[in-house]
């Protein structure tokens, strides 16, 4: 039961329209002379260095700033796990909700520690409505999409706009975010949207999600099977892939996407599930990845594939798979800690060091 | 001029003997429930959990902690620097050391945003003694290696021997430390002890440094190949090979590895130098790869084989040649983190969170 079907078919392409097509002129060249002129030597900070120039050229400004950092944890359920798709019960997407409300959950702990405000948002999640989180239920978990489409096409517009809408909003608090998600079951829907939009085969996009055995996993793919030929989604059609297989929490990080773009703020996506919500907002605008930021290389089997596919190369690799936005948090840690070098050093100049031996130049 | 010839020969094997030699019993079944009590799936923080597991059998407690965080910079110079093996003059090792002491290097900003104490070691820095500095001078840098060994046999000893004072003394302030290093030249030096310790050979070691061009580098691997044929150095004699063609600040770091190690500190290597320092510490001791963490994988051509030599596997790759710290304190602050989210999480218990399906297990 949606409660946000608008008739305004047009809201995603508005947002798509107002994103930003060129970086200005000169602002990555600023920034690689102001490296050049620190102390230290040239390039020597590696992709530090490049993802200042990233975030120099996202927020429009030769001097970015990382001060106001937030995360956002999209939470939803899902009809699939039926199949028996996932190592928990689905009643442990809203217990986990809860936690984080309380602060127990990891995602918590990192925000408390790295400086980051956390923002939850129940997307879809079953049962009655939870306190201390942002409201945008588009219906209470998705339905099983081996029997049906997870959800209907204007529950799909309304998913996507109503991300678009957070997105643009955060765009006004916040100088980066990190997405992540909790929902059981939304490895299976992550698979699923891998397979529909990039060709994958079942066997490349199913993993152990949160923890399930060889049988599980088995099962998982037989699922995939059946739902790619039950639904044959046209290929380029982000709706009708986030109807058929989707998750309303993976379909609103993807119009969070969307929304932040056009606000200029710089995105860091956690894992796997963020992953396949940056594949349907590429499927909306293809050059979604010069406003993203990937945090972490999952050890999730399907993120091999999805990173590839992205052309993405992630800040970190822990070989975690928990999701929450974790591998996110860390991320925006070394982008902090990247943008203070860059802010604070001494120039060679102000600190009286000699700059190299002119032969070596 | 050493000023710190002592007859004590076994001063050093006196630390090694102090070293413990086993973790105490069921450490790390201790810290594995716990992690497994908390509210993920289990082992999906993946690398962070065992980096946890490491730090409590180090620590010697089921609830290690990181509070009182340390980052030392050993700065020396080297008569090697006569041969043109840098793209730096000699003199930016003391500019760069009075910039450390004024807080305007890379490292110090690091060190102010995530909370590391630095201290600045004057191993051998060429010149009056300098301010804001411990004053552990072993010589006014090292001699040129390609005519002489680099420092006599007493010398050496006394380097080794004063790094093992300050990592006993670090041990009682500090619950990890992160070793870094400045010296122009020090490139050079370590890959010559990374040929005579591990027989890699001269094109395996030599890299750009600070930023050498292609002839630069050619004359490195010259220097290597005639220096490795003048010394001789016997295999496994960590002590000949530092007097033959290390360099103060190295040897002082090697020493600092095994005092730490007697006092159970963790420390977090930073890049090839550093990496040069723990082969030497290993030749005293072989077990040290148990008591270190490698902060990351150095762009610095030499490292890919420095780290399988130690088999090493670091926790960050940002393509980073900087030195000084800076991947050192950069991996602090995710070991930190794991840290706090192994004490800080909720369990399943205390948030009311099922746990997995039982046929899952």
């Amino acid at each position: 039961m949606p409660n946000i079907i608008q008739q305004a078919p047009n809201i995603i392409q508005q947002a798509i329209d107002e994103i930003p097509r060129r970086p200005a002129a000169g602002i990555a060249e600023a920034v690689r002379e102001r490296w050049d002129s620190l102390t230290k030597p040239r390039q020597s900070l590696g992709r530090l260095e490049e993802y200042v120039v990233k975030l120099a050229e996202l927020e429009n400004t030769a001097m970015p700033r990382l001060q106001r950092r937030g995360l956002y944890i999209f939470c939803g359920d899902h009809g699939i796990t039926e199949e028996g798709v996932s190592a928990y019960p689905s009643v442990v997407t809203r217990e986990m909700v809860k936690n984080f409300v309380r602060g127990g959950a990891a995602v918590n702990v990192l925000s408390r520690q790295l400086g980051l405000e956390t923002r939850i948002v129940d997307a879809g999640v079953s049962g009655p409505k939870l306190d201390g989180v942002i409201d945008r239920r588009i219906g209470p978990g998705t339905r099983n999409f081996l029997r049906e489409p997870a959800m209907s096409p204007e529950e799909a517009e309304a998913t996507v706009e109503a991300g678009i809408e957070l997105g643009r909003a955060a765009g006004s608090e916040f100088d980066i975010i990190g997405i992540g998600e909790m929902g059981i079951g939304n490895s299976t829907a992550a698979s699923a949207l891998l397979c529909v939009l990039t060709g994958a085969t079942p066997d490349q996009a199913a993993g152990r999600g949160a923890g399930l055995d060889d049988a599980g996993v088995a099962r998982k793919r037989e699922v995939l099977e059946e739902a790619i030929a039950l639904h044959r989604v046209p290929k380029g059609d982000p709706l009708a892939a986030l109807s058929a297989v989707g998750g309303f929490e993976i379909g609103m990080m993807a119009g969070f996407l969307v929304g932040a773009a056009a606000r200029r703020l710089p995105i860091v996506v956690d894992g796997f599930i963020c992953g396949a919500a940056f594949l349907l907002a590429r499927t909306f605008y293809p050059p979604m990845g010069e406003h993203v930021f990937f945090g972490h290389r999952s050890a999730e089997h399907g993120q091999a594939y999805l990173l590839s596919a992205a052309n993405a190369t992630p800040l970190l690799d822990f070989e975690m798979r928990l999701g929450e936005g974790t591998g996110a948090a860390l991320a925006i840690a070394i982008l902090t800690s990247a943008v203070s070098l860059y802010r604070e050093m001494a120039t060679f100049v102000e600190a009286s060091v000699s700059d190299r031996i002119p032969h070596q130049e």
